[in-house]
């Protein structure tokens, strides 16, 4: 384990969360809040241990994928702990356990929440709790590779370690130009959302915090009713924009800035990930219509909820939790799903059901002739067989984790079975509401501590797609090598 | 597909069948009911059809896997509308969706009832339902296999597809012998169990079902509260054997017939089945020793209880359904992982999760170490790479069949999430009770018909593990070859 370039990047880590506790601080300026001033002290702490950390020298030499997922475990549990301070000591949620469960959720855009009464927040806190999602999003190491000149030859690890998805390939041939153009166009999309929010009247500070939720997929709002209260419209342009960013971003690339535009539109899983929302949208809508005045409302609801379901981000405009049962067993369903790879959602990932469906159909097709040798192919090419396998054991260790959670819980907990099932399918898939006590209408509040850990694991766990935070347990990783 | 072959097959099911239904027809002589009538005329309907489909010539070529699963699946299919139909004809079942439930239930040792109040049926049928049990527990294809001479260089794959587990090793190089060791050790356990009940005082007949349940990790009892209603010593017996009878029955191969016995303590999955069993008894026993008088009655239920989930027999002796969450939620748990392969138990099979275990012990491995090139092993053997890929495709399979299965169920019935989520777990395992409406003191009886349809495919898709039932809808299957 080469520490001191873990130790370095740490370092990096934290002197950009110092950068980025700035903007709180602008938006105390601007609100006249004295909770600025921790968040003041915060980001100045946070620079100077960060720059120490950073400028003491680093073995150049070994960097493996492991040192990427552990750099990178490590590099989210540090940023959440800082980013949980300024909760506490400026008192808005006074419990360190609390606050580090809402910033994780923030981070990993989950959008599970502690906070009995949201509104009581300090505008400052609230921006703050929102700009994590944007964060976390894409990715706080890619963002680091992005901006900062070249740092050595471990930078494929880093990425690979936080992008989310079965494969991570390069853009273009330098890792720097790849998260810089993803970055690019990251921020120009939630550009677009907020100006369009803001045209349909949302109030700005509303439609800063809701284009930072829907941009990283993360769910949280600003409004006790998340986003029931806001006009159809806004909801609608929501709508269309949390399924945006649940696309795979190759796609923009391709379409924006290669000449095979014709690319974009070819991509199976961004064809299976349309198809997928048009058949739940178009099912749960006839499903709940009974509930609304009339069927437009109805498949307004059932599209923004969908969207914000397979995208793991976890808006609400309805509760959907006194929905019939179908739409409530198929968002479920779909929260296991997930968004695309190589987006800002959570989940399984489209791609991984879909190799894991052709791997299941080859099954079947050798038992019908079982000399028939085929590969899996996406995209019309064929997939690398280590990859295939990957997708099924990454399936296999998914379930494990998840059963073990569950029980973990009802070692702990007494609420009901549906309660503990689908909070830990909504942090671990990372979309934030669950169903029954845990709600699109309800929090996490009421858990215990330990049940609070177990929760911010899973929303680690499933953000940094299991192995980097499985590998801080493995025996023999904190060997020095 | 050889159709000629597959029909013989089936043939020869019918006639076996004709041969299992003279035994209710003793059971009415003895208690003098007039429904052994049916039974007796249903036994001569399936022996004249049997002998007519047996005796047509068949080509002997060609039969390959596909065509030992699909006789496989239709066997299972025909031989449950035959052993329905006297249910019916008798009236102890009027309807037969109820009955054709009830018959699957039955052979594919789920336990799964739809009978309001089971002590209304005539012993006759009582009898011919848990018989049902025993002949699916070991399977009737391995039971034609073990009695008849021999029909072809087709055996294999027969008994290939209708066997439980990753992998079907013949224990005895001719696959005849293996298939009367098989029924020998069935046969002698089940006569072992039916003395010691009868000498712990159970009524005869009583002892005779319930031995046929256990031996078959069934569950249908004959009396409303299963097994709470015999005494200490009985419900001791019983556990004692529905445990042994989810061992694998290579174990007991090597304890009474090898010259190496150890071999039979060796075992990887029969260690890591009694460490599962050791550890939730315990685990439960103190979870719900509050529940009862003394900490003796709480450890005993919560083996009963145990031994009944993971063997997926069903049988209680308590409604664990009021049971503290943790007890409930592990029953839940066990209920996939299931017993060993070879055994006569259903779920997942022990032996897939520790293979799914070692699976990704090894990813997590070649995180840390990237040239490292391990295989899997089991009992000091290196396993076969492509039966570690079954392994993991057969969890994805398994969890598509759920969830599709799951969702229906959610489109047509309207009661709780719970309900129908362990409904399927209990169908598709072969356990028989789920929690809340299906639970140990509940019934099927409230579903509808399209529902039953859908959980008796589950049933056979469980029994039949995924596969056989599958290839019945897989396009180009019935082309001739």
């Amino acid at each position: 384990m080469n520490y001191s370039a873990i130790r370095k990047i740490l370092g990096n880590v934290l002197e950009f969360e110092a950068l980025f506790l700035l903007l709180p601080c602008i938006v105390a300026l601007i609100y006249r809040e004295h909770q600025g001033i921790w968040y003041l002290a915060c980001a100045a702490v946070c620079l100077v241990i960060g720059r120490i950390m950073a400028s003491l020298p680093a073995r150049r030499d070994v960097f493996y994928a492991r040192e990427g997922f552990v750099a990178v475990a490590l590099s989210w549990i540090v940023l959440s702990i800082f980013g949980a301070a300024p909760f506490v000591l400026c008192g808005d949620i006074p419990s360190f356990t609390d606050a580090l469960f809402e910033t994780i959720s923030g981070f990993t855009t989950t959008g599970s929440s502690i906070l009995v009464d949201v509104e009581a927040l300090s505008r400052t806190s609230l921006f703050w709790r929102s700009f994590t999602h944007w964060v976390g999003g894409m990715g706080v190491i890619v963002f680091i590779l992005a901006v900062m000149p070249k740092t050595g030859g471990y930078n494929m690890h880093l990425m690979r370690a936080e992008s989310p998805g079965p494969s991570v390939g390069k853009l273009v041939p330098k890792i720097r130009e790849t998260a810089m153009t993803l970055y690019m166009i990251y921020f120009g999309i939630t550009v677009v959302e907020l100006l369009l929010l803001i045209i349909a009247r949302m109030p700005v500070f509303d439609a800063f915090c809701i284009a930072f939720g829907s941009a990283g997929t993360g769910g949280f709002g600003v409004l006790a009713d998340s986003c029931a209260s806001y006009s159809l419209l806004c909801q609608g342009i929501i709508t269309v924009f949390i399924i945006l960013f649940g696309v795979n971003f190759n796609a923009y690339y391709f379409l924006l800035m290669s000449k095979d535009k014709k690319a974009a539109f070819q991509m199976t899983e961004v064809r299976a990930y349309f198809g997928i929302i048009a058949f739940c949208v178009i099912t749960i809508g006839i499903n709940i219509r009974g509930q609304y005045e009339n069927i437009f409302l109805a498949f307004h609801h059932a599209a923004f909820q969908v969207g914000s379901v397979i995208t793991t981000t976890g808006f609400a405009t309805q509760d959907f939790n006194l929905w019939p049962q179908y739409s409530r067993a198929l968002l479920v369903l779909i929260m296991f799903i997930g968004a695309c790879a190589g987006s800002t959602g959570g989940g399984m990932k489209v791609s991984r059901v879909l190799i894991l469906f052709k791997v299941i159909g080859r099954e079947i097709e050798r038992y019908i002739h079982p000399r028939s040798v085929r590969s899996i192919k996406m995209d019309g090419k064929a997939c690398d067989p280590e990859m295939v396998r990957g997708v099924c054991t990454y399936l296999g260790t998914y379930m494990m984790v998840f059963a073990l959670s569950v029980l973990s819980l009802t070692m702990i907990e007494s609420c009901d079975l549906e309660t503990i099932f689908t909070s830990v399918v909504a942090t671990f898939n990372n979309i934030g509401p669950g169903l029954n006590m845990v709600g699109p209408s309800a929090n996490f509040a009421f858990f215990s501590p330990v049940s609070k850990y177990i929760l911010m694991f899973d929303m680690l766990a499933g953000r940094l797609e299991l192995y980097p935070m499985l590998l801080l347990f493995a025996p023999g990783i904190w060997r020095k090598s």
